[in-house]
């Protein structure tokens, strides 16, 4: 099937989504697949699936290739006398800021482009930590409680120590501390404000369980990856999670009773079910007191998750053949027509 | 000062948004105007000012008008031999989807075009009437109970009667309904699913007062408008609301007391602070119980709620000046080049 990458962004994880979109090429290798490129200048490159290679953009040899524009249903290549339309389901691999806040699916929406990836209002509800609190507690999934920090106030904090210090709208663990006592604190808050103005500070759980599911809505109902118990270190730092972006061989699966394994689902099934609807995505959940807490919604996961999936091609052919339909709306002017009267105009 | 002016869009306030642009054009005519028309397909069309009447849209004329595309930093109509740029900040009066649901604050984001109007998050808080409820319970500003019904499921309603049918998603009093008894259900069930897949009820408050304030953040602080006591009929249908958006006479404050009206303030500004920035909006708020309680945030309210306005004038150049900054992201590709050593490669 013909797939479109679209993938950089102007986002701290636009490295990251090039790994991600390289990784990707490799698991759908029997696609026919078009990669777009967003600049961080948010211009759009066509690139040669042969350079699909991270040195085409840190050398910037990306900016010699056609550039392109969000035309109606489509990309688009314009010549002098020429044009030629790129048109396929999008595949979503923009991690971060552009791609996981919902720019490019207002974009995409907004132009009448299909993709697979988070809705705006699925983007709003996990791209900040914040809001992924105000869902969970809103639909009754349980998640680690939190308290929320703003730039340039004083940092009450109630929470005792360990901590976990989060920029709120950021992924792979960028800014993230652990602070184990309060002369490490202000150092930790710099860093975490250093990328956003609003700051989430949570208990670090001594001992918690981590497990992490992925899955996705198609054909009129879910389906499940397998659950991954990730490699625990304190916490996986940046370095550590941009390798992970790139892996692409399959996991096991986590050794746990099928009771945990179908709470975990049924989890996920609450988060994803009326928001999530055209993604497939991957929820962190924790198990601490034999509680299942919601830690994380990745709605764009690296490399898609592909291997938590046993048939990673189907899921993604199949999601693509269910996607959310767009409304159309038409207007017939009668509320004119009838204002127009009644004012006598 | 120089202003654009953007309405219309592909929603079932489409129409609604005319009305309102044509007013604004008489309440800003010292200002420097451009009205740019988006279609329901999504066309943008540069209308001649002189034609800012609602026959132009109805009849079809604007088709005829020059069409725009949004290229970085501005709007640009190009001909053959030339191009122009419409750059100047944009006013979003697109009411309903499109300009309330995050699409344009997302689409002129991405061009990096200034604009008076909410933010993606603040559209998915908004717009939504269940995401509504989920941000007062997260702030602790108090609401209406509220049930979520979804189509095709069925209506195990436990709010007593009198109800409120609404349809999740839209503004106007489109869809709604007050069901009285049982035997009126089905009927307005089958109004409000006609427009969005999720439905809110909420108890009928008989006896309620209602109040209503807009207010914006500009110059390092919160300015808000005199409290509206809006005239009290069962509720506003479509027609009465669209009469409504076209309102450009001052209205007297309601004859409250200070303190209820300091109250109604501090409830506004709980919403707003860290969301709306960028925007004027209009809360509209119940008083029951001596409690308050929000019923509806409008992010883009009918005619920019002139009206409330001592001088509205102001209030639009000083919001103007006082627009979120966008962050630049750049990439010094130092963890591919960091990886790629990692890796040998």
């Amino acid at each position: 099937m013909k797939l479109t990458i679209l993938f950089g962004g102007a986002s701290f994880e636009h490295e990251i989504s090039i790994v991600s979109a390289i990784t990707i090429k490799e698991k759908l290798a029997s696609f026919d697949l078009t990669f777009i490129f967003c600049d961080t200048d948010h211009s759009f490159y066509l690139i040669d699936t042969s350079k699909m290679k991270a040195k085409t953009f840190s050398s910037g040899e990306h900016k010699k290739m056609p550039q392109l524009t969000l035309e109606k249903g489509c990309f688009m290549q314009k010549g002098m006398f020429s044009k030629s339309e790129y048109k396929s389901v999008v595949l979503n691999l923009i991690h971060g800021a552009d791609g996981e806040d919902g720019t490019v699916a207002a974009l995409l929406d907004f132009y009448g482009v299909d993709y697979i990836g988070p809705r705006k209002d699925a983007c709003t509800f996990s791209y900040d930590k914040r809001y992924t609190k105000y869902l969970c507690d809103a639909i009754g999934v349980k998640s680690v409680k939190y308290e929320v920090l703003h730039k340039n106030e004083a940092a009450n904090i109630e929470t005792p120590y360990p901590i976990i210090i989060k920029p709120s709208r950021l992924g792979s663990s960028i800014g993230v501390s652990i602070v184990k006592e309060e002369s490490e604190l202000d150092y930790a808050l710099d860093v975490a404000f250093e990328f956003d103005s609003t700051v989430i500070v949570e208990p670090f759980l001594e001992g918690v369980k981590e497990y992490n599911l992925a899955g996705y809505y198609a054909q009129n109902k879910m389906h499940f990856s397998i659950v991954e118990e990730p490699h625990k270190e304190e916490f996986l730092d940046f370095e550590k999670k941009y390798m992970d972006f790139s892996r692409s061989e399959q996991v096991l699966s986590a050794n746990i009773e099928e009771e945990l394994t179908a709470r975990l689902k049924s989890n996920f099934q609450r988060v994803y079910s009326g928001l999530f609807e055209g993604a497939l995505i991957r929820c962190d959940f924790f198990v601490y007191n034999d509680e299942v807490l919601l830690n994380e919604i990745n709605p764009i996961p690296g490399s898609m998750a592909n291997y938590l999936f046993e048939d990673f091609i189907q899921a993604i052919e199949s999601l693509s053949q269910s996607l959310p339909k767009r409304e159309q709306i038409k207007t017939n002017y009668e509320y004119i027509h009838s204002i127009s009267k009644a004012k006598g105009k």
